[in-house]
């Protein structure tokens, strides 16, 4: 590994139901080819029907190009704690308590080189979970002994709290990526101590959608205040949002820039 | 109606799961010996598995002489809606929005005497809905022009905004009790201006159980917050909450008192 | 009024502090000779420490060019209370109960052209206030009667909610704008029936900060949990970040981009 | 210590302001007269104007005969820091990260008796802290090589959190009080292996109250949302709500009841 110049990374954020998943069968493909990623890593949390994942639909991800799959706070359904138990592929944020099903990070190799992945979820107006900034520094540090290129996905819906992360973690991780609001910011950027940051990546899924969901049902929700389990949108144009990283061979992010490509 | 001396009423606390509706079904009749209500009003949010209603869970317990079962935030489960909407014995909370399937308050008729039901949902910590003081005080002023008996279960979880409905209810209706905690309080009381008022009944269900469900599974939860479905514990004694009230024929509150029966 | 082609308008996001004050003053003079805005508008609620707004640092925005100051969650302090009440120039959300100090909305009238504005308030993660769709109908449909030119500031935390109701009020309303995260979102677009939308469009203060304040004392925040006052960080670079947005004489957006200016 | 039959403790709930010193001053004599306890333990996280604690006020308090003071989440007053991070008999939630001031736990030494106290904060609904079962337990753990007379505050706001941290800590600790609500419980009771345990004993301060504060402000705040910090209710009869404890030998509880004294 001592001769990589850098490493490339593309990100792909929270791929909504099956709508998402079309648009990483589309469109992946093209961005693949602008960029030349060494690694394709998606949080996948909203795969199967928009929330959490399945073992089919995981194995469908990985058949489209995508390496690692990161989740949150939707991954937990039962029928997928076996796959998720047993994958070196899938994980879950990483500070649940003991005894949580799957794992938190993972150390993906291919082609000799080693992409290091933490998983984090945030506690601001989610559950009161671990303190992911202790948890992710300890991991970091653990994986930095395997190698030098570890991405953080940020899990987490208070901009503070995501942005707090990636100053708390720079200088130690090469990236601090966030998801789970399904909207792109506009910021990012490097570090002053060169880990690259970016709030939310976005989501992939339908353009014309709630976060991915079906308009009328979300509307009928927030004017009744009525709960109820929004169907994912499926129709019109679909989109693929993420970001795209650049890795010196120190693991420092040398470029960081995002995308929203339409079908 | 207008010799009417004074009515009776016995309310029940969340009754959970199957455990809770054997509760109903062994412990009632002695309350109601004891007791001689003329009318039973019970919390229904959790009878059906610990969340929700159905309709044959809704008929099993009026066979056991509830006559008005008020419901909560667990109330909401699409196939019950038909039920819902029809029924004049079973109520949702009043402050949803416009469409949100059933009805928020009922007049039931018994013996000639009319007792007037408003059930409402608390803000803090739960739903934003529309504002409980202002839709209760509404529903009560116009059910105050059919009886003077009404009585307001308020599903809430602060207690600040439970015993400050108490405060605005105070003197507009019989009385409010509280229900949702599952845990009885000890403060039922006599307001200023006669309304009566408890900040939670408590719960129908399991002894040995963490509000009504299984404590392993719940610490399970607290310990890893991996969130999961709890099952109803329905092993152990049983336990039937609630509070007693008598009303003047004017609708005030001349005593409330609570209980707890154990099997 | 009918001659008029377009109105073209300047929008500011979240001003944290003296930094935002400063950057206001320093940078807003390049955007306004570069947009040549009819009407600069901004969101004060942090423009005073971080926390609010006085009489003082009201005025002193104004003396900078902007028009209308719009706020949030953060508005309600009791000194404040007199000018909110009076002034005609600057609003809090719309969306809390009757007697709450101050209005929600205003109609600002310069050069002969008239621009509604409205804020609302987000409650999702926020307080549980009155219906911001419902309560922003109502209004948009009362300034329309005035003017097509009407800009929503809806202050709000949840990207879902953000989005909803630009779809809501998506052909009713000129321009949603989302404020209240502090952080830039990349959607800036013109919806379906012609109203401008941007889930949000950043802050200006401190560009090394999270979100406006101190970066040391966040940190100390998140890793002890204990709460705490934030100071605003005044010291590095300043950044102005918001959006521009064009309207036809009928009061659509036919043009919005954001920016972002840094000193 | 060998020879100690039993111990006896008074705890006394959520001291709100000056009422609630009074009521401490006026009322707790009589108390300790009746149940002659070896230890007086109290909340005192709202003894300082409805907020926190001060020096001046933690001194009165001790005057009046209360051996220790716990708190909660209102504790966090920076003034009250040098106090907090000296004082053994102070203490605050112990579940908050490593650098909070003070100290979460003590050992509290009198007439040979030593009686173990430790403050535990929820975290539903309330801040993310670190998990108070597990700290609880940790600490609960080291406490018992001191002594076997173990006492947990239990901070919180959501009932199953607090029956299931009880639970949790059957066996383990002599007693779990729960304190933060301001309403008493009904559900004083031994646990299956001897520990005592109630859900919440109330508080200390004003009958005709908002669990302390001024109805009308609370009211107020209720119809309009506006935040507000709201005053102390000073006038009227006072109430002292606490729990009585008596522990054996081994530290297990014998015997539990509540009390609710009215001047
Ligand atoms: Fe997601
Ligand atoms: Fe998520
Ligand atoms: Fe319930
Ligand atoms: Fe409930
Ligand atoms: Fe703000
Ligand atoms: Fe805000
Ligand atoms: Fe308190
Ligand atoms: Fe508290």
């Amino acid at each position: 590994m001592e001769e990589v110049k850098e490493i490339k990374i593309l990100f792909l954020g929270d791929i909504v139901g099956s709508a998402g998943r079309k648009a990483v069968k589309d469109l992946l493909p093209e961005l693949v080819k602008k960029y030349q990623p060494d690694f394709v890593v998606a949080n996948g949390e909203n795969a199967a029907g928009g929330y959490g994942l399945t073992e089919k639909v995981a194995e469908e991800l990985f058949s489209y190009g995508i390496d690692v799959l990161t989740s949150g706070n939707h991954v937990w359904k039962k029928e997928f704690y076996p796959y998720l138990n047993k994958s070196e592929r899938v994980i879950r944020p990483a500070n649940y308590g003991e005894g949580a099903p799957g794992k938190g990070w993972t150390v993906y190799t291919k082609k000799e080189l080693k992409l290091g992945v933490i998983n984090l979820e945030g506690r601001i107006f989610m559950r009161p979970l671990l303190n992911p900034f202790l948890v992710g520094k300890k991991l970091a540090l653990e994986l930095k002994k395997e190698t030098p290129f570890i991405l953080v996905d940020f899990h987490a819906e208070a901009t503070s709290e995501k942005i707090a992360l990636g100053y708390f973690l720079d200088g130690i991780v090469s990236v601090v990526i966030g998801t789970h609001t399904h909207v792109q910011t506009s910021d990012a950027r490097i570090l002053p101590q060169n880990t690259g940051y970016i709030t939310d990546v976005g989501m992939c899924g339908a353009v014309e959608s709630i976060i991915g969901m079906k308009i009328d049902q979300a509307l009928e929700m927030y004017l009744t205040m009525v709960p109820r389990k929004l169907e994912v949108e499926k129709t019109g144009k679909l989109k693929l949002e993420g970001a795209f990283v650049r890795l010196n061979q120190k693991g420092e992010t040398i470029f960081i820039e995002t995308f929203r490509v339409i079908s």
